[in-house]
């Protein structure tokens, strides 16, 4: 199965104009091609705000774009998920290629339920459909006074810094904290860009942003159409974490890892939750959490040049609610448009 | 108490002269200090493997230079680790002010315990001496077919990108897979230098490597008396990850974060091992991960650009265990003559 955007070269590479659009009509028109995929809607109602959240905290690229994009292989779901092993802290789920935010709150629940019996809870997930960004599911599971960490591989895509060669994925991180208010959530690619700018600028034909991607020859490039891999973060130290990220969403489950990660059914993902009642039933995880965010926070206010994680995607969704509206590319209305009338074939 | 290194302005920054000594020589007077402190001579023979080991690889922040600074502390010991706590997949230690190398012995043996029965075993240990490199501990964790995580955190010195106040500590990371050879593992600070590089060039008067160390205002320097914090890497990825490690040695078993780490004994540790024929029984984990490192140094040995972690240390250590000898600076020998000669006050 192919699920790379089609690399027509466009002639154009102006950004089409943006048309301000009610959040809640995006909502609905997200709900209603769940709707004509066959879920219910509540379920769609999910889906939906899965990828709404990632597009009001900034991150378009895992948004409605990413929705338009991953909602044509909405029909091919199979699901719903099942659990075909269980042992000890493990649980591996076949998600018969269900809706990414639906097989993942599948995951998450299995994590939360082991977690609770046994301190941890370590749930793989292979034949699903993707999502948006990982920190709602990290969220879910921090809101239930536990410490969440989620991560998934691709496809070879990722090379380190100086390299030309692919082996491993992009392999996302997310982990989200407990604490007395909201969870303190991070969200990161492991590469300096997702793939899914790649996929957006072949179809817009901006140029990358750049020294984020390598052409086949290892060559830092900003033409969407000649770069094919995505640079690690981090030199070596970014590239030790993303093998660990590889391993924990491959090896530790019986999941496919480097080349043998062929389609997105055979991508691994990984659902874990931390109870830290187990080893510190008379101290309070979410007040010390709390705590420690207060420190940062000082700091980073303090010094002016940095950020807590999580803090100016919280922001810009709090500023888009208020707004009551976002802009949204007129091309991309139109395919969230033609998806929710059933239309699962065009591009 | 404190354990910084005196800061004592040295005015000639000159390299000391340097002897090759020959690494048995170099062990036995490692192990002569261990006895000196009470250590009977097994013990001290692995606390003495332990920091050549360090040395061996090219970590000399994490070898005998360590060794030579710890054992100040040796006498302080009031071990064995203990199990205070165990529930679940989690067990506390509080190691009575035990030798860094012999803690975490302790520590791996109770996380292997617990992984071999439930799936995954975290071992949280506090009121431990320090180590030197992490990944001899989940080298010997991987070894039993096993996925080892280490971490530890600092006081806090460590301060992201652009910053100037240190919240977070050092927090390294290691792990290690299983393969069909020797462990593929990694070892790496969550800052672009150790500390231990500071306290050392603090001794010799040498500059620090450039962009590595913040002073008190943030500005990078490389005056070893002038810095006083550590710059995170990898910018907001790197600092997220930080924060995730400060939490899995910190809230995760009650132990102290951020400003509250305020001495040796109240620094947190993590070990964690993950038995994948839980959620895999008919794959074998040490036969994939062995297949991803063979994809990786292919493509590495493709680029020319970038190693495998761990691959440098190992060639390193091989080439210096068939020399025999290695060079040691004239002043960090006559400190290891002095232990040896049960002398644990002399800096």
């Amino acid at each position: 199965m192919s699920d790379t955007a089609p690399s027509t070269r466009r002639t154009s590479p102006v950004a089409p104009a943006s048309v301000r659009v009610p959040i809640a009509e995006l909502s609905d028109l997200m709900v209603r091609t769940c709707l004509a995929a066959g879920l219910n809607h509540r379920a769609g109602r999910r889906v939906a705000d899965h990828f709404l959240t990632g597009e009001l905290r900034g991150k378009p690229s895992h948004g409605l774009a990413k929705f338009a994009f991953e909602s044509r292989f909405f029909p091919l779901r199979q699901g719903p998920p099942e659990i075909v092993r269980q042992r000890g802290v493990f649980t591996v789920v076949d998600a018969h290629r269900e809706i990414g935010p639906l097989s993942a709150e599948f995951a998450v629940t299995a994590a939360i339920e082991r977690a609770r019996r046994l301190g941890v809870g370590l749930v793989g997930v292979i034949n699903t459909q993707r999502y948006g960004v990982l920190s709602t599911f990290t969220e879910a599971i921090a809101a239930h006074g536990l410490l969440g960490i989620a991560a998934n591989t691709s496809r070879a895509e990722a090379v380190p810094a100086g390299g030309a060669s692919a082996v491993l994925g992009v392999n996302p991180l997310s982990f989200a904290l407990p604490t007395l208010g909201e969870p303190l959530s991070a969200d990161m690619g492991t590469t300096l860009a997702p793939m899914g700018v790649l996929w957006e600028h072949r179809r817009s034909g901006n140029p990358l942003p750049e020294q984020c991607f390598v052409d086949a020859e290892g060559s830092p490039t900003s033409d969407p159409h000649a770069a094919s891999s995505a640079i690690v973060f981090g030199d070596h130290r970014g590239f030790a974490l993303s093998l660990l990220l590889q391993t924990l969403t491959g090896s530790l489950f019986g999941f496919p890892m480097g080349s043998d990660v062929d389609s997105t059914w055979g991508t691994g993902y990984a659902f874990i939750a931390l109870d830290p009642t187990f080893a510190a039933p008379d101290q309070d995880a979410a007040a010390a959490n709390t705590r420690l965010a207060e420190q940062l926070r000082a700091a980073a206010a303090a010094d002016g040049t940095w950020r807590l994680p999580g803090d100016r995607g919280r922001a810009l969704e709090a500023a888009a609610r208020t707004n009551g509206t976002i802009a949204v590319p007129g091309p991309l209305l139109a395919r969230l448009s033609a998806r929710s009338a059933g239309d699962f074939t065009s591009d």
